[in-house]
């Protein structure tokens, strides 16, 4: 007799409420545009819309036809485990990998969930403002006791402290540049970060996702490129080939044992990943020139955004906005835009309510965690610059 | 501090034995050619030869062409879920399911994964003997504590105290047609098995996969067909279009709630099925005329080696067969030919290294559980009528 009550790890899981803001704007664009004979404009989402690049898709084809078709290799293939040893030497500079250093997952997702379940029912840590799937998926069906660090006000690390949570923790998140906030983390912050987790025997698991999409000639500074063994990289493919569609990314670190688990752990839950998409995946990796040309075309244009968003916010009055030079989204304050009597719910969706009213779709700051509820995220990978300027101009007619 | 225990259900997973039976095999082959001028006869995978249909290949590269390279919609896409409504009520006779009794996966793994996670820490039980990978993986990762129940010698099954053991658990994992026996269960078997877990309000767990692969003109009777709310069935384009690289599989049920936590399950681990993948098996499903085609060639042909491989084992004197109804394996037991004294690790080994050392890859049968140690894993898939010839024809030199 089954007495109704299912794994606690799969029920305490909830589906991203940026899947229900855009659910909700689904629903009120059509009477929105009836009224005002206006579209809305979707900063919500971490979509990409540009195209996978054309000798990627080409690869997968190629792959197919030549029968690629049958059981993949447990953890990857190994031609496509040497792309990536080099892609990692060459721009990540980690050096002295090897195949027994990787498992390839089904995106940054699977590399990231299998990572936090390593130290299922542990402790870790990580700065707040925090990914929103970190908060809702990995660390619940993991079964994380999840403490957040907040970043200062103008999300600089604020290391007073640190080490009283480091010291009490079995893996600390570190994502770089950052989601929601934009936020590369510098070579010394990342040092010093990592320092103190090598110091105390704590794990740093290392979020990589946004690594090529920098901006201001920025480089992103790999905290796995440090000696320390236990650091795990989480990388995907998604961002920087616009490859969200794809589901491919890879685990590395110089801990084999880690590397173990993650396979049998992705053999587990689904068998390994799609044969020919690996092939996909080292063509992506492999072929330099076309890669070159590909991410420079699609971060040239994110900066473009970046600066119009940047700019068109930072003129909105009361709206506090700190530059970001990573990844493609702004996380600005709207403290002073906030009657200072309101709290709980009512003051988490008064921006996000106003803006959604006028026909802006944000995320409204608690997706990110407990510290930044005065916030709203702005992702504008999805934007065009004419539709980043109308967004601004209708949030300067609410305030 | 991390005190370096990682995860008891990641730890506690093993790699399927017959991955390093494969490993053995190419170690050992070299030398045999040199030393015998023949090559191995590989029954130990359960890998195919046939390659995937092309209308199916040809709609995965359409659906790139297409540009279906962006994020999965969480559960799987409206027109793939339902083409397999009408594959499910055509084919399986299930009625009356919505785009809410279904969630897509990678292939039956991930299907079969979060099917048993569901009841992680439960109490589950099913036929011995059992799909290796239910016991090395599913069972471990979901911490289940796993009752076998024993089939008969000849793999019919034994209703006695099967009541006794239904009383006591969460779920029934019951997979028809069967890995390793071949088995398929008659519609009155299915009947009183689920007739019991319905009694008591115990969940089933039906695995589906080899439902295309039958003989001699039989019919899979689908457990799912029943109108009882709480079986989980869990399909996978694996085995019937030759895709076994693809990892693409799906799970159906009247429960709604099971489908909720699957959908969220699957998001968690990887956030969704590869897109244009989904587009592919679409066509799968609803191309009846080139559907049809494909699996009958196929099916034609495993039929051959099956009938070869089974007069070829009964001609063995002291070999136990019963002849296999579905799927693609043969499961003999070689108890009359096993010293009687042997017991543990020497008994287990017996046949399967003297086969070894002739050059004939096989399972032994302590990987599929505790109940047939006396019997091997024979797999036609990836065999040629001449290598199961030369097969039977070793085994006879040695015994």
């Amino acid at each position: 007799m089954f007495d109704g009550r299912f794994s606690d790890s799969l029920s305490n899981v909830r589906m991203s409420p940026i899947v229900s803001i855009s659910e909700e704007v689904r629903k009120r664009a059509p009477q929105f545009t009836q009224t005002t004979g206006k579209k809305f404009v979707l900063f919500q989402r971490g979509e990409i819309d540009f195209s996978t690049p054309r000798y990627v898709v080409e690869a997968a084809k190629k792959a197919l036809d030549a029968g690629f078709t049958r059981y993949p290799k447990s953890g990857g293939e190994d031609g496509f485990k040497d792309a990536i040893i080099s892609k990692l030497r060459d721009f990540n500079r980690v050096d002295g990998l090897t195949r027994d250093n990787v498992a390839v997952t089904y995106g940054g997702q699977e590399a990231l969930e299998l990572s936090f379940k390593l130290f299922a029912g542990r402790k870790g840590a990580g700065f707040a403002p925090t990914w929103s799937c970190a908060l809702e998926n990995f660390i619940p069906y993991a079964d994380i006791d999840f403490v957040e660090v907040p970043l200062k006000k103008d999300f600089s690390v604020d290391m007073t402290g640190l080490e009283e949570v480091v010291r009490d923790i079995a893996f600390f998140y570190l994502n770089t540049p950052q989601n929601p906030t934009g936020k590369i983390f510098s070579e010394e912050e990342v040092r010093a970060i990592v320092g103190l987790c090598a110091k105390h025997g704590v794990f740093v698991v290392s979020d990589e996702a946004y690594e090529r999409i920098v901006y201001d000639g920025q480089r992103h500074f790999s905290p796995l490129s440090l000696p320390y063994e236990n650091i795990i990289g989480c990388y995907t493919f998604s961002k920087t080939y616009a490859m969200t569609g794809w589901r491919l990314g890879y685990v590395a670190t110089r801990n084999k044992r880690v590397i173990d688990l993650v396979r049998l752990g992705d053999y587990t839950q689904t068998a390994g990943v799609v044969t020919f998409l690996q092939h996909a995946g080292k063509e992506a990796l492999e072929n330099r020139v076309e890669e070159e040309k590909a991410v420079t075309a699609m971060v040239s244009e994110f900066q473009k955004r970046r600066d119009a968003l940047y700019e068109g916010l930072k003129s909105v009055e009361g709206v506090e906005v700190t530059k970001p030079r990573g990844a493609f989204y702004l996380f600005p304050s709207f403290s002073a835009l906030i009657p200072s009597g309101l709290s709980g719910q009512e003051r988490t969706m008064y921006a996000y309510d106003r803006l959604m009213d006028k026909g802006v779709a944000t995320v409204y700051g608690s997706c990110f965690g407990r510290h930044f509820g005065d916030n709203l995220r702005f992702s504008f990978s999805m934007t065009t610059l004419d539709e980043i300027r109308e967004g601004v101009q209708r949030i300067k007619e609410i305030f």
